[in-house]
């Protein structure tokens, strides 16, 4: 691996585009020339660009197949393409955008793959058979801790179908301003993750008794239908309150959540995986701890991946707003309709006023560090994550902690935060996760499994056990962009299937829900 | 019990207050003559107030020993007072109050009352002797917990004087606009999180590498020395992080971490307590799950104990913003400077803009449910509260997060959150926390222990394992306000030396870190 990294080597996204991107370590000298017989007529910094061809001044620079701007002056075949020779494109304000303008490109439909999943009555299918308990409050959540260890102990291994209980703990329910408008955002997301597929429509609350978030709340209308699969729906959602006067002490509180808990394993236990079409995926695509390869190794393979998942008829989510949205010009075009596109604004409107409102600098410019790692301009750090989007038409947008309506892709609009990103993800029912990262991160949930694709090869040599698949092989040209994310679908049907479980979840670490709240706190 | 709550009686809080509050189960009817002659001529409900003495029209009606409104008309001795001949007293604006007004009061000093603690070498004093190991982001949360297992198992038996390994498990740090100006805020709650007198001066600090909010800022300049006790102050802080290039894989960071912790736990176990002064505890008052009772039984029983601390030389917190802001303008006469009202005005107006930014309504007047309980207006309510003050001088206010700079009766601005008023008064240096409750909850803190007051006996009984002191008994009569708070005050004592174990931690049962996070997530 290191050897490879040191052969001159450049790398080019997509077959349109008039520069590449220099992997070899160290960078390239001038004179340098490549296999394919461009010769480098200065020296390029790794992970900087060069010029494939000559580029006259006004002319478009390509990369990712989008424009990135314009050459200030003429640019030969081998030179160095950096923020001194690239103009701005206009900066994407929003009140005139392309709209729903691109064709819709030909994906050809993918047939023939199924997984191994749990039907649910409401129709959506669980990847993993997990007894959800979520809580209306922060008060409960050292009982909750308690009594998940128990129920772990002492009924889990009587119901060998069920794969694991996983505790909803959050900070939400009560001293908070549950009134204000934006409180909609952590109230929807918390009915919707007790929703989440995984728990197959057997979820517990557990509650206090006087907090302003009332349990009732999280499970009125449960279960609801996604995507009106089957005719019939049956509720089976069960509340216990630590409050309620029948209870004379903490053992009898923990034996009243013990009861229930031993009803609700016992339906989950009857359950067994069946053969599923890849339409009843929901995969949801984030990264976190990026790098310079991120966007020419991890995130492009992730979107070969959202490509053949959204041609097999699946739904796929991206993300994370602060980060698309100086791509914003580029991905309102790809909506199926002008009235996609305009939710697609608006959810960048919304987020700039929240941003503006807390006196938050958008940092839209690239810093110093990212310019020297070779990013020219915001547009194109902003592709280099939206990439993970492929090239699929969008077909509609959800709103922070909203459920996904239907299958395609979708644009869930969330923070970057990566936590906050999963939760919603997980509200908007994600049952599984695709997570790029650069640098490391042991990042996993409980409630869905996350598969973690590392960008380079030294990061998932190194971290040999928290990796799932190593994308850093497309840099050193022992993988191509293709192959790798057709290894990254048949692992998603391999770990969706149970066949194959997540580095992080063999070490049993997962990170803690973090609700998105706009709202105050009283 | 019960048929104590069924004898005729009434409560009065203050020797100046010409209205009590009828106790009795199911109220009193009119006729009923009270022990102490008083005899009632309307029927007045339980939690509700009677007048004791004729109320000519236009005189002050004083609850608490302060006016909270007027007399609409006459009202006779023995009649019921309530909403409809209370007159509100002006509304408490900001602009026209009174500063540093009230003499301050003749509180003796009370001497020779001592504890048994660790004593830091910044000079504050633990109540606790634990390892804490603080995070610099939410990525480690997953390895933080399972590391914590690992040395509780592994570790902790080898080291004796070791109470407790402590993980700070937290949402911030990453996906944060750090640059807002209200970043401060979690950012300066999570450095004087790590300065816990609980900690001993020895915190540990697991980072991830790339994230925002880098480790060096949680513990840069720590120790700072709590009130200059002493002159020598010693750093021993001590970090790892997951992506540090020697870890290759999981086993080899998790090593890494167990050998700190190690070192910091053969240092910790080399303490003993010793015998400090009452000057050395750092305690906070909240309330949490109020009933009609905790304003008549709890919380004057906590501002009576209040009193007896800032006597015998402690530090006293109050809190919770929303729930003084009502009662703002008995609490600025009471502080000791023209300099210190204005920082308790300040604090109030930051929030006042805080809720109207988020489109929150303050919720200022009583719900029908508070007048039904007897609370005629929003001075009676916020009364209940701040009465948990007691009557000592405020002898300053700090904002939320900020650490404790002085002896006595500190306002500590804060949400009144539970959770987040708990992790900002431990960040502010609490040592120990009393809690008042009257509907009940679990909650507890793992780094310094929670004393829990009931303000019913109901509860008590019901929850004999979960409530550290009954308060109740002061409405059936059976004890008085004064003889709880000393109570109170003793077993302050004894919880501090070690010598007694709090209900909630004999049961394992510990609530998040809740940060409070005004600024944007991006
Ligand atoms: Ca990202
Ligand atoms: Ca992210
Ligand atoms: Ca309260
Ligand atoms: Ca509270
Ligand atoms: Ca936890």
């Amino acid at each position: 691996m290191t050897n490879a990294l040191e052969q001159p080597r450049i790398i080019c996204i997509h077959p349109s585009d008039n520069v590449a991107i220099v992997v070899t370590s160290g960078g390239l000298r001038a004179g340098t020339r490549l296999p394919d017989g461009l010769e480098l007529v200065v020296d390029v910094p790794q992970g900087h660009k060069v010029a494939l061809s000559d580029i006259a001044q006004g002319k478009n620079i390509i990369r990712y197949g989008e424009v990135i701007g314009t050459a200030v002056s003429d640019i030969a075949r081998g030179e160095h393409v950096n923020e001194s020779n690239v103009q701005l494109p206009t900066p994407p304000a929003l009140d005139n955008l392309p709209m729903a303008s691109r064709p819709s490109p030909a994906l050809e439909p993918l047939e023939g793959y199924t997984f191994e999943g749990y039907r649910n009555v409401d129709g959506s299918v669980g990847t993993k058979n997990v007894l959800g308990i979520t809580t209306s409050v922060q008060c409960v959540a050292g009982t909750l801790e308690h009594v998940v260890e128990r129920i772990k102990k002492e009924l889990l291994p009587r119901f060998p179908n069920v794969d694991d209980v996983v505790g909803l703990n959050h900070s939400y329910g009560c001293g908070v301003a549950i009134g204000a408008p934006a409180a909609i955002i952590p109230i929807r997301t918390l009915t919707n993750l007790a929703r989440n597929p995984n728990f197959g429509c057997e979820i517990m609350v557990l509650g206090l008794g006087c907090e302003k978030l009332q349990p009732s709340t999280l499970v009125e209308d449960q279960p609801v239908k996604l995507f009106n699969h089957s005719d019939e729906a049956e509720t089976s959602a069960s509340t216990v309150s630590l409050q309620d006067e029948s209870f004379s002490g903490f053992s009898e509180m923990i034996d009243g959540i013990m009861r229930v808990a031993e009803r609700h394993l016992q339906r989950l236990d009857q359950r067994q995986r069946e053969t599923c079409p890849v339409s009843d995926l929901v995969v949801g695509m984030q990264c976190g701890g990026s790098d310079a390869f991120s966007g020419v190794t991890a995130n492009p393979a992730v979107g070969h991946a959202t490509d053949l998942l959204v041609r097999a008829g699946a739904s796929v989510m991206f993300s994370e707003v602060t980060e698309v949205r100086d791509a914003i010009h580029l991905l309102t075009p790809r909506a199926v309709s002008p009235e996609v596109a305009q939710m697609l604004i608006d959810q960048m409107a919304w987020y700039d006023d929240y941003l503006t409102l807390g006196h938050a600098d958008r940092s839209a410019n690239p810093s110093p560090g990212n310019k020297k790692g070779g990013l020219s301009n915001v547009v194109e750090k902003a592709l280099g994550s939206v990439i993970k989007s492929g090239n699929s038409p969008i077909v509609d947008v959800i709103g922070p902690g909203e459920r996904l309506r239907t299958r395609g892709l979708t644009f869930a609009a969330t923070p970057a935060s990566d936590f906050i990103c999963g939760t919603l993800q997980a509200a908007a029912g994600m049952n599984l996760q695709v997570f790029t990262t650069g640098r490391g991160t042991p990042y996993n949930l409980a409630m869905t499994p996350v598969i973690k694709v590392s960008s380079n090869t030294t990061l998932s040599q190194r971290w040999h056990d928290l990796i799932d698949l190593d994308a850093g092989r497309i840099a050193t040209g022992e993988a191509t962009i293709e192959e790798t994310g057709r290894a990254l679908f048949d692992l998603i049907l391999e770990v969706a299937s149970g066949r194959t479980t997540v580095a992080a979840e063999k070490l049993g670490l997962y990170n803690d829900l973090v609700l998105f709240n706009p709202a105050p706190v009283t």
